[in-house]
């Protein structure tokens, strides 16, 4: 079962935005057991449109098409498509309906620009959008089915999930079953899990390992073919299991688990509360931890202390303190992490404070340069840290240390 | 002057990682002047990327090839390359020289796997790799030339850079100029915009109007290409006043500017300084607002306030208010703007309260529910809104309006 699939767009071959929706079908065709053959992107250019249409290797069945669906001069790949697939433009009842539906409930009138919309090539079948103005459509040509979806990432993704995925499992229920798992990795490389795993890449013939690093996160993705379900997924737990007992602590969650849900459901189980004071983060730790559903459950607040002042002020930071060891300091981060557990009354207080940058580093405090202290009952535990990288990294990096420091603690109270 | 892309590898088309190296690419053949006509993208299959080499458009001056020079058994580019192009593969010496220091300089011995890197096409030219083991290659076909680059993002861009551009431009040097304005804009649609431009979009045929929109915010982009730096940059110009006046101040910034760094503009020419208040956003506002070097120049403090207790305590928000109110209300966001403002002694104050669901809805209240609140001396301004979508767009959304009701605030003070 192959695909291809192609993305439209001047702002794709201009290099202006990453095509982040060729990714995403390629993911999930990936993931339903259909190979994608190849991936192509033309410009807002009705003969490359239809050229690239035209040119669809015969033992395709399915291809994606996104972008150019939109109400403006520049999307032409409704008529492109119709030009390609040697069919007319016609009013398509089902595609007006739903425009006027959707501006009804939007309180807007319709402008002739939007009616353009509702002209789909003669045969096609409208691909309802539940979140925007532009539907899409699907249409058969020889063995091959094509689908032409928006390029608006939010509106393609709700229908290829809701109508294409379905229809193509439809077309083809003999599919071969994959199965996969997503093991979630922060602190090592992936050389180093590469050869820690190398017995058992080796041992485990059946199982396909593939490492996805996504900075500084990496995921080690196990994937499964075949027909018995019981036994692949058996199958998928045994290894995962030796995976975990191999790599350890380093894996922190699995799939769709982020950082920040596994530290959630760790102070959920611990019955723990938290209250953070940012410095050099400015926030970036809070929002990712109410990034969780269900968060204010166990964060009771944060400050962030950007001044000496609000140091001062808000968490009794003494002054000498700040005087003696500056404000980037062992001491200053602990009595920061002390200050706010005192103030919101919660189990754990987490502090961070550093020299993001790229100003104001010195020279026995660069910039890149935290501290990170976790204060807990009597108990003080602080790390420093040297990041490289610019201020975006230097904040993502020293969240991303607090709330695993906030982890392995947690696992072992 | 045309370009095709190839970028090469199972990664890709399985989805797994994101194609940045085409995107990358696709951008500086842009900014060098080099219209991109195709990007295509095949797995590691010999038969799929010498097709695909030998598909090329003839009217393709270049095309930049990526991905599968390693020296992995599924590294299979150079030998594809050497088929498509009626080459002979043979021992590069320039090649086996780049490549024996590089493994001197590591202090690592050269694996007979290395070697095979260096086995170039017949008639080939090496492309040094200054940061890693796998060189590239150029090589021509009739009028087109090819440019092979490893897949590993820094060390093709670092290759492009320092030899792919250079080469390019030297075979070209006559290339047409290509000047580019990005307008950016924040709080009406595409369609808008497009309606209320599109006299203008007429009148102007020598520029290129397009709409690159990127969730909530639209960046238009205006290209004009040819000769005369000086008639291109005046009359771009021109142009960027023209719409500035059509469409006023829903354009917040242009090119790299982002709508925190303009707030942060803004403050600091009036001189101005701001304490944050935030609820439903936990952080996000602050976390924008810091991603700015220089922030802590008008930031003074921020306090996430996800408790009622917090609230209180730190706010002075009355507990009648919370009560008679609730925690989402108009006067509750209001005493936390006049509230974080006294406890900052800044000029501004900005609060923000809501429900950012999954859970918390009620009828009256329903999930996106939202107030923001900005103080600023003994006037208040308050915006109340519901927004649609899941809880990271809800806060996102929550976080774009305060910065941009706040920027709005600021050009009339």
């Amino acid at each position: 079962m192959k695909a291809e699939i192609i993305t439209i767009g001047d702002e794709l071959t201009s290099g202006s935005v990453q095509n982040t929706n060729a990714t995403f079908i390629a993911d999930q065709l990936h993931t339903a057991g259909i190979e994608v053959v190849q991936i192509s992107t033309v410009g807002d250019d009705t003969p490359s449109i239809v050229s690239i249409l035209r040119g669809i290797q015969h033992h395709v069945s399915f291809v994606l098409v996104t972008g150019g669906l939109g109400p403006t001069v520049d999307d032409i790949t409704t008529k492109a498509a119709a030009e390609a697939l040697r069919r007319k433009l016609e009013l398509n009842k089902a595609a007006l309906k739903a425009m006027e539906d959707r501006f009804q409930k939007l309180g807007r009138p319709m402008s002739p620009h939007n009616i353009k919309q509702a002209y789909l090539p003669s045969g096609a079948t409208m691909i309802p959008n539940p979140i925007g103005t532009a539907c899409g459509f699907t249409s058969a040509k020889s063995n091959t089915l094509f689908f032409f979806l928006p390029g608006v990432p939010r509106e393609m993704r709700r229908m290829l999930e809701e109508t294409v995925l379905p229809l193509i499992k439809k077309e083809h229920p003999d599919t071969e079953l994959v199965r996969t798992v997503g093991l979630k990795i922060f602190g090592k490389t992936e050389s180093y899990c590469d050869q820690a795993l190398s017995d058992l890449i080796k041992e485990e013939k059946e199982i396909a390992f593939a490492f996805l690093p996504h900075y500084p996160e990496i995921t080690l993705k196990l994937t499964m073919r075949g027909n018995d379900k019981k036994f692949i997924e058996k199958k998928l737990k045994a290894v995962e299991r030796k995976v975990t007992k191999i790599l350890g602590t380093i894996i922190f969650g699995k799939n769709g688990e982020t950082l920040e849900s596994v530290v959630g459901s760790l102070l959920r189980s611990q019955e723990a509360t938290l209250s953070v004071a940012e410095s050099c983060t400015g926030g970036l730790i809070t929002h990712r931890l109410t990034n969780v559903p269900g968060s204010s459950d166990y964060l009771e607040r944060s400050l962030i202390v950007y001044s000496n002042r609000a140091k001062k002020e808000l968490l009794q930071v003494p002054a000498t303190t700040l005087n003696r060891f500056g404000a980037v300091s062992q001491e200053t981060a602990e009595s920061m992490a002390q200050g706010i557990k005192r103030l919101g009354k919660t189990t754990l207080g987490l502090a961070v404070t550093g020299v993001a940058g790229p100003a104001g580093g010195t020279s026995d405090k660069p910039v890149g340069t935290v501290f990170i202290s976790l204060a807990h009952k009597r108990q003080i535990i602080t790390q420093k840290h040297l990041f490289y990288g610019d201020r975006s990294q230097i904040k993502f990096m020293t969240s991303q240390y607090a709330l695993d420091s906030l982890r392995k603690y947690l696992l072992t109270i």
